[in-house]
């Protein structure tokens, strides 16, 4: 145990003692390094390959479930999707010294607010190997530092691609100890690594509730968590039939796995017969399990009955809790007390129903007459993005370059003193 | 203790659902209300003053040290003082609604970024019994509810003004629970109420560095940590030296006891001889005690020896230490080695070695010929503040009204779905 402080304390002090030279390096000698991890990352996609071979026996061998295997799981088109993700972050600003504001004083003083990195990041993520990657490139353009420490399930993958990071930044002119990783996947790592805060300013955790709550309540480095998507859409009474059928079949089916997407359908009572019959027909040819509540399965038969627990449910699957709603207030009831905050759609052709929907729902993105699909850093134009933020403090929403920074006062005076 | 966890989250409880409500009062309600508080406080002077001396008395049968005993006292003046403060509250501009960023995305999806309250944020504090009225005041006008706990050396003050404020606000039609007192000095009450992460979102300690620390370790819900001020000055081989003089002088002299005021002096050796039998000869006349290692004792002979505890100390006193560095590299170094990241300065008439300074020192202000004392809302132009942040996420330096607000994203379309 005292061995694995140690460890942890060393990896996270070189990381720090790097940050403040990384702090000060170019945007040119940056993206010269992620140019440099991108073309690595493509010559080694073989070794890639076989490091990650071995994670994925060792996961067969554990019986891991077949999603948690194609998550683990690299191939050639994955790990250039990797570097291209990294090719995407040279062409992007860099938030690095920009000025924020501006201002000259009564008394002279020049006052600018500019943009700095966060400083030292750690990032604890599960299962997927590509966050090493991704995490790496959106951290190094925006001047931070990173710790990584990644699933037990992925070590192999996760070593390879450190490795290759590694041999990328230091031969491009960026610190040693930019990106530090931990190479020991002991669950205790993790509880000495959130007290850190001599070292690390920052930790993202990356994976399940559990990670991320165990986290939440154990840091005192502050969080940045990115937790689950309860995500809703209304179908107002005033709803276009076929803009309700179009979105909610995009919310729900286009891609089930991920945290923007619909898992509670909320349906006023007045359009609930017009409405439900097609579109749970609709998802049922889709291959989507419907659990309705009692005035749902009135107005269609069978289907599953859902349960208290279904409200508050992130299925990330082909499943979907629906219920029928007297009115907008009942709606957004609903919404706060069962949803995460993440993202909530709201379908009227009635415009002030719909302000009062986005002024009311205390969400990270509300939408009128869109898909909840849309919640992420590149549809929203922000670039990539390292996760979604569900939490107000910081950032709140997809989290891109501008969010992995803080800001200090830059003063400039000629004598000045305070009377 | 299972009665002190029900009374905290009976509380706690009431703000949150106060807080749905708050988030959509206008401004207009919001000033009435903050205008209704100055009145009500000025008009209670009395009763204000003699609750106040019921702390007073307490504290003088405990002994507290005189600087603690004149931080609790309220007179006349000081009530008033705190009245004026919610007045100028009331001329800033409300940031909730303001829209900080909008695009149309190439698929039409029109978004805005908005800024939001927090939500509720929790104040946890000791002595000076103004905080409950300043932090009421612009939690308040960002709309936020407050949760407030206030040392047990101020509870009578503090109960009478969360009376006073109660009172006022639900007359002006701000919802009931927008400000929750905790009336119980139960420490205990802490270590329950920085669990709450369900009701409360954001924590803000203020007080002594054991308070501060205690609820970044321990805290689940995010906290914003005011933390110390170890602030510098460093006079450069190429000061001015009036300048050099005048700075130092009133970064020390002009209130010692507040967190910009300034704790180390750091002094190029090629001006050390030329500067420090002056300056320090001015601080002795103005009572400073001053402790220098052992290059500064060569130069001016009868003055303390610093030990290495010194660097780290924030005295909030007439105490300075004071040390004599052999270049840049070295005051940089020593700053951020013992330093609090709060507000440095550095006093050149070389604009090469400024810039460098304040490039390279990782602090919330940097100063170039500026005393550190202009760290402060007011004097930056921010409007009144709640305090000054010594962390990286979310508010850095002197936060005001818009550190204390999130941002939501709003998204409206007319159909739009994912690819």
């Amino acid at each position: 145990m005292k061995n694995l402080k140690n460890y942890i304390i060393r990896k996270a002090e070189k990381a720090k003692s790097a940050s403040k030279k990384l702090a000060l390096i170019s945007t040119n000698t940056k993206n010269k390094a992620l140019s440099k991890i991108a073309e690595l990352i493509d010559r080694k996609s073989e070794i890639i390959i076989s490091e990650n071979s071995k994670d994925i026996k060792s996961a067969e061998k554990n019986k891991l479930s077949s999603a948690l295997i194609d998550r683990l799981k690299l191939n050639e088109k994955r790990i250039h999707s990797m570097a291209d993700g990294l090719r995407q972050i040279i062409e992007l600003p860099d938030p690095v010294g920009k000025v924020l504001e501006k201002t000259i004083r009564p008394n002279g003083l020049k006052i600018e607010k500019i943009r700095v990195p966060i400083g030292v990041i750690g990032i604890i993520y599960e299962s997927r190997p590509n966050v090493t990657v991704d995490s790496v490139g959106l951290c190094l353009k925006s001047g931070n530092c990173t710790v990584l420490r990644g699933g037990s399930e992925a070590i192999n993958s996760n070593r390879i691609l450190s490795d290759i990071i590694c041999e990328a930044i230091v031969s491009s002119g960026i610190p040693a100890g930019s990106v530090e990783f931990i190479d020991n996947t002991d669950r205790k790592i993790i509880s000495e690594m959130i007290k850190l805060s001599q070292y690390i300013d920052c930790i993202i955790p990356r994976g399940g509730e559990g990670l991320i709550n165990y986290i939440r309540e154990n840091s005192s480095i502050p969080v940045i968590s990115h937790g689950k998507g309860v995500c809703h859409t209304y179908i107002d009474k005033d709803a276009s039939l076929e803009k309700a059928i179009a979105i909610s079949f995009n919310a729900k089916v286009q891609r089930p796995g991920v945290c923007n997407a619909m898992e509670t359908l909320l349906v006023h009572k007045d359009i609930a017969k017009r409405f439900l019959p097609l579109m749970i027909k609709k998802y049922k040819d889709a291959g989507v399990e419907i659990r309705g509540d009692k005035n749902t399965k009135q107005i269609v038969k069978d289907i599953k009955s859902a349960k208290e627990s279904d409200w508050y449910e992130e299925y990330l699957d082909l499943i979907l809790s629906v219920k029928v709603v007297s009115s907008l207030d009942k709606a957004v009831f609903h919404i706060e007390k069962y949803g995460s905050h993440h993202s909530d759609a709201i379908i009227t052709e009635n415009s002030r129903t719909a302000e009062q929907f986005l002024k009311e729902v205390d969400s990270a993105s509300v939408y009128w007459n869109a898909s909840t699909r849309f919640t992420d850093g590149a549809e929203f134009g922000l670039g990539a993005e390292i996760g979604i933020s569900t939490q107000k403090i910081h950032a709140r929403g997809p989290m891109g370059l501008n969010e992995l920074t803080s800001y200090k006062f830059v003063v400039r005076g000629n004598g000045q003193v305070r009377k």
